[in-house]
């Protein structure tokens, strides 16, 4: 059994990972904190788990989170990069599901974060926990940068063009719509249901914190900077990121079979049949991305479909993903819940 | 091992009761039955399945169902009591998901559901598939009546109070409200997107077929006729249940404590802390049926408050905790999913 | 043309106020305050204004709501009896759509919202702004408290009932269903769209503000204190109320008729043909409330259902057709824009 | 006043017609035809119409379509090139809401529509009714052919750029947003509510219908072939199109002051400030487009926004203003309803 302890976790990437951990069979949770609602069951904040999860929220100065063998940060950006370091000292494993270990260039991320970094030496340290690009070294990792939502959904589709370098990389774009869960359970008016249901929009057209990690990403793949252009929208759907990929063929071949060659061990991402179109809903509360390859009209664009669940696939499962590596379990464990359609 | 039948399977219970098997430690799936779809194979129709499940519906007319444990009916009423008796007769125990053997009064079946009965004498021998009320005759049953939606909301809200003989059971309220899945996967201009979302009405209000079946069974437990307004609501949510009932109070007791203990040894029902409110999310996706109990202003007037989701508790999950009940098996086998929330 | 100020113009009641006003052909706003967005155009916070509406949000202290006609004060319960009065001493007439002075007995309403009231003397002076009750005492009302959006629903829906005494008013029961727009546009948790969507719950079951509310008007029809139980329940749907209520038969009349009767003159009173089912999108945008009455199986119990738009004939709608009657224009002035549907 | 028809009425471009017709001053709308529902009122289908529309629906052989002063076609695909010519040689004006005079190319119409075209010479004469592309034509023709949703937004979003070849024609991306009220009022499966609720797709991405119709005007702009990509969505919202548009630029302007004097003088398209982003609920009910540009991260890809109500200016409110263009009447009659928000 893992010994594990989840920093923050009232918000929804907190709570998802108690549902998955709770239903995991080598997985023992002996801790969950919260600054504001310490003393608090957690089963009085979310009642789905009444029965089933007979933690309460603890004060983080008091729980004993340096006993654990792992501690995922549920936070908001900026706190795991603050108290990681004693845990990662102290000889803890740490998964951190925010965004303070994933950006390697810290002048980079600190232009998109608005804050000082707290330790660099940590971010060289941290493996960026995408296992279907990095699954060599997780295993290993004493510190796990959890991916981005949007980033998930973004490199697994493009992966596949962008490294057999088939594509022209300098004019990449990803339209990529979210759910409402994505923005967090932090009370904002513009995703009250009265502002965001019957509704769509775009947003942070001018520049999304995304696109750093997705350009970094994509341009590790290709060994070479890319330019993307990523337009994140608001979708009124609880889960769900649906990412439609635009890119321009460099070179031919058969891109249906090199995606379905490249994904063919993989559990978690599944090639849909030629012409299919992936919904969100086909991955809701499954650890799953779905994607589809499409060449309309058979003109020179390529367009790629790529769906998960924001809060699995896109956080918290993924997170679990990652715990199943580094500790030597199958990579599966306590993923293999069937999605909720409909 | 349960081999198990499965007629009809394109329905939303069908596929629900898919998805619960498919993770059914002792259940095997060995044929699923549509008329319409027969050589599709299921995952197409239901990607959600794609990777889990390798059925291809089968011509009804071909499928070795007879060779089954357990066949399920998740057919529109009318056809189980067509099919079933052949199959009894060769020894396959029957859980029909439909109404047809739900009413023992045929008279009264015939009035509601505009057909001639094609076999009372399954009726009489059929039980009534609520296992709080009839766990006694579950397991030697041959052929299970699942119990419809609505019903098995209200008959769970109402029974303390029923069985107890605590409230006027002359005019017993229960105002319910349904998601629209409850309305199953067929075409109908309703229940369309652009009709049912961002609306809510009351419907059948003169009379619903789940009035009959609710009214049967709170005799049952009263040992007397009952007068009952039912009115049933649609509300813009996939998933779930929401009863919200009135009953006059007769006789004094603490009835917090008498739900708490009537309900203390039932896995499924869980009777929340005094002055809750239940919401429908808090079951999505699970076998559970939640009840919160309010006495307003200390008023003569007790307002029970049940949930469950339509397609579990009020569908398919109760049937697998029949077949539970009815193969020896553990109750809650396969049934332990954690609800999903958000 | 009446000069019109609007006192806390950044709710959800503030920007419906402004989209009936803007198309009212008498109306002309000339001040609206906020005491937060100060300086900030009306059509930035409200883009669906943009070209129509070209005020800008004023400070409440510098405002000259003294030289208005009429001044709405679409504010949170408490504001209006500290700065109404004087407005009203300087003959600026005054509609009120938060409680402050809706409830005759102060003691009563300094229970139920937690306050000590500030001004009772204007309590006994307002007149209760349901034009269907009180037609004859608006046209010189100096101030006119608005009701609520449930009282607004129940009440049309019980009236021709209770004052023809036709019912035990000993026992009414009034199930509601509200949209979430009726929670208003401050941020809160459990009206975030990840909250509040795709489920369906019970709120304030032990007691609601609007409670006292309905049980005075009732009374007063009545002319005799009444015992009602009123529970209700938020739906995912933005505007919209949805009453079910339940009353017990004491005398025998033709109920259709007596409700067709009592609205036969009203504009925005539709009663719809036996056995029919109101849904709350026929009234979207409109000022309109529709009723039905049923009664089931013949049985005593009467069920009526009545809808309205929370914001419209629920508040701002209302308070233009008090605007309408207090100045003398024709009831229905600006008030005939058809629902939107779908 | 213009004496007006509708042949199929039942749909939703049937009711929105009837909404903006009903509150239109020099509208009257003498007969509405449908063959399924002759005889129904129309209020008995669409109780929003309730009080104000007193029509029936008359069988379509019996009605005197030919004493109409102009006949709108609110029919599925196929149906007006049947019945139209009659009515134009009887010298009544036809607008035709769907797509069957749309395509110069009549071929090129046959092959994306799937049958032989019935009238090839009323193509040629039939004008393209949008207004900001093609005002001039309007006012004198006969038969007017309202363009598809999408391709409203479409075009009007690409607009300023092509026309002034500032972006590479060759490679126009259009990812755009449908809410599922554009698929129609019939029963079909996958716009259940239970399917479409709570689930983000793509469709169509092999070929959608509209890409020709958008190819034909983009390219009629730039008076050359376009290379377009077009991907259709469907987002769980009723009303509402959201159209993200994004071009390679050419030639550098101030694309900002671009389009606000493209469109200074237009009533219905909105250029909102840089930086913006329009939501669809901002124009839900409104004809009304509005369109915001952006240049993330200044580089060489143009984003622009450009969303209307699909049923307003993606049908029957452009319907309207091209028949005020047709009949003399100021361009806004009837259509100066506010955007409903929220």
């Amino acid at each position: 059994m893992v010994k594990i302890g989840i920093v923050g976790g009232t918000g929804y990437t907190g709570v998802e990972l108690l549902r998955l951990l709770a239903q995991h069979p080598q997985a023992d949770v002996v801790a969950i904190t919260s600054r504001g609602d310490a003393g608090m069951p957690v089963a009085d904040m979310y009642p789905s788990l009444r029965g089933r999860v007979d933690l309460r929220f603890e004060d983080p100065a008091k729980a004993n989170l340096a006993a654990c063998d792992l501690v995922f940060f549920a936070t908001p950006n900026g706190i795991a990069m603050q108290q990681a370091p004693a845990l990662l000292e102290a000889g803890v494993r740490v998964i951190d599901l925010a965004a303070d270990f994933r950006i390697k260039d810290i002048a980079e991320w600190e232009k998109w974060y608005g804050m000082t970094h707290a330790c660099p030496d940590w971010v060289e340290k941290a493996v960026y926990g995408l296992p279907e690009l990095n699954r060599q070294q997780i295993p290993s990792a004493r510190l796990v940068a959890n991916p981005g939502c949007y980033p998930t959904a973004v490199q697994l589709g493009f992966m596949p063009l962008v490294k057999a370098g088939l594509v022209d990389i300098s004019s990449l774009i990803a339209d990529a719509k979210s759910g409402v869960s994505g923005a967090g359970r932090k009370a904002e008016t513009h995703t009250l249901f009265a502002e965001a249901s019957d509704n769509f929009k775009a947003y942070g057209v001018a520049g999304h914190r995304h696109l750093p990690e997705i350009s970094q990403g994509l341009a590790g793949m290709a060994g070479a900077r890319v330019g993307l252009t990523f337009v994140p929208h608001l979708t009124p759907i609880i889960r769900g990121i649906h990412a439609t990929l635009y890119a321009k063929i460099r070179a031919e071949v058969d891109f249906q079979a090199l995606y379905e060659e490249t994904y063919a061990g993989e559990a978690f991402v599944d090639v849909m049949p030629a012409k299919s179109h992936p919904e969100t809903r086909s991955v809701r509360a499954a650890n799953t991305c779905r994607i589809a390859v499409h060449r309309p009209q058979g003109g020179d664009t390529l367009v790629v479909l790529s769906v998960i669940d924001n809060l699995v696939k896109g956080a918290a499962g993924q997170a679990v993903q990652n715990m199943n590596l580094m500790f030597g379990l199958g990579e599966t464990t306590g993923l293999c819940q069937l999605p909720l359609l409909p």
